[in-house]
């Protein structure tokens, strides 16, 4: 498989990508996108591959595939890492995160380091939103080790990628105390890496 | 397959489910959950398979399935049925829906009909999102006859749900006719009916 990553340092959703291929030792070329550049103005390599104009964008084989979660699932089904990418459990939790807690934290984290940008009202919903994904989660990972199971999945990759960076929007890890232990687990896993650490600009 | 399929008949996540399974043709138990029954006092049989305390909730053979998109792609694999669950184009457009329209388009119809639970300035945000998210489809759609191709998938149906009840938040398809035509192919599918024709009380 011939891979090119097309990601940005802030952005979880890249991250999720570039984690699955660190913890998979999987080699790739991964492309930095400056996304202050406005969307016209940006590399033709990646405007020639970017649907949606967003990262993360994976490139394999000339494909190319968007949408962080979808691009999970289908590198667990070619490779067999990480769940494999069809068990019914390890959907739910693809779907539940992509729904709630990365809507709520993503937006939330925007807007608390953008607070111009933010809708008035907007933050105190996204605020009381993301609280209740968080205790939700906490609930769900009292009585286990990841959320389908023994193993790490997919859906751990894909639910964990924001949670790295809850002090950027002033909530202290404390609070969900089996999260924290979870992320401590997803921390100890061969290859992980912090988010700004695995997509150093270079 | 013995299917037990808990809905109600204002939730577009459950009329995804009820209508893979009409248009599909698979036989299944369909049993409405009063979702204004606080949720420790629902029905015992609903408590003891519904994981987040929410409609929809497939049981197959004795085995609770939750998340509306997961529950799709599921039957897509055990039928072949819609894409057959595993297409790389079907899971960013699922994903893109989760993410997307189904957070704007729900939240802002709920917030309409009960406009005294929406938070001070989260109506303007989610207004201002959903109508981003119908020009990005309406976009998409313009090109092919359904989100994947030329074939309806699971995709569809995950995106199209709640685009039934535009109406209900003030919003003249008219605008959006690439959608309109969409919804159109959609509802001319053998065995679709509209989400309070499939999911009347009964």
């Amino acid at each position: 498989m011939n891979l090119t990553l097309y990601g940005n340092r802030e952005s979880g959703h890249a991250y999720k990508v570039k984690l699955f291929l660190a913890l998979a030792g999987i080699a790739h070329r991964y492309v930095p996108v400056d996304l202050e550049t406005p969307r016209a103005e940006r590399p033709a390599d990646f405007r020639a591959v970017a649907k949606f104009g967003e990262v993360p964008v994976l490139v394999i084989d000339g494909t190319p595939h968007v949408q962080s979660d979808a691009i999970l699932l289908h590198l667990a089904r070619l490779t067999g890492r990480f769940g494999g990418g069809t068990d019914a459990r390890v959907l739910e939790w693809h779907f539940w995160a992509a729904n709630r807690i990365n809507l709520s934290v993503p937006n939330l984290r925007f807007y608390r380091r953008y607070p111009a940008e933010a809708p008035a009202g907007a933050v105190a919903w996204l605020d009381e939103r993301a609280r209740l994904d968080l205790a939700r989660l906490d609930e769900e990972l009292s009585d286990r080790t990841f959320l389908a199971g023994d193993d790490p999945t997919t859906a751990d990759i894909a639910a964990c990628a924001y949670l790295f960076w809850l002090d950027q929007i002033g909530y202290d890890i404390a609070h969900w105390p089996a999260i924290g232990a979870w992320l401590d687990r997803i921390r100890a896993l061969p290859g992980w890496a912090a988010p700004y650490e695995l997509q150093a600009a270079s």
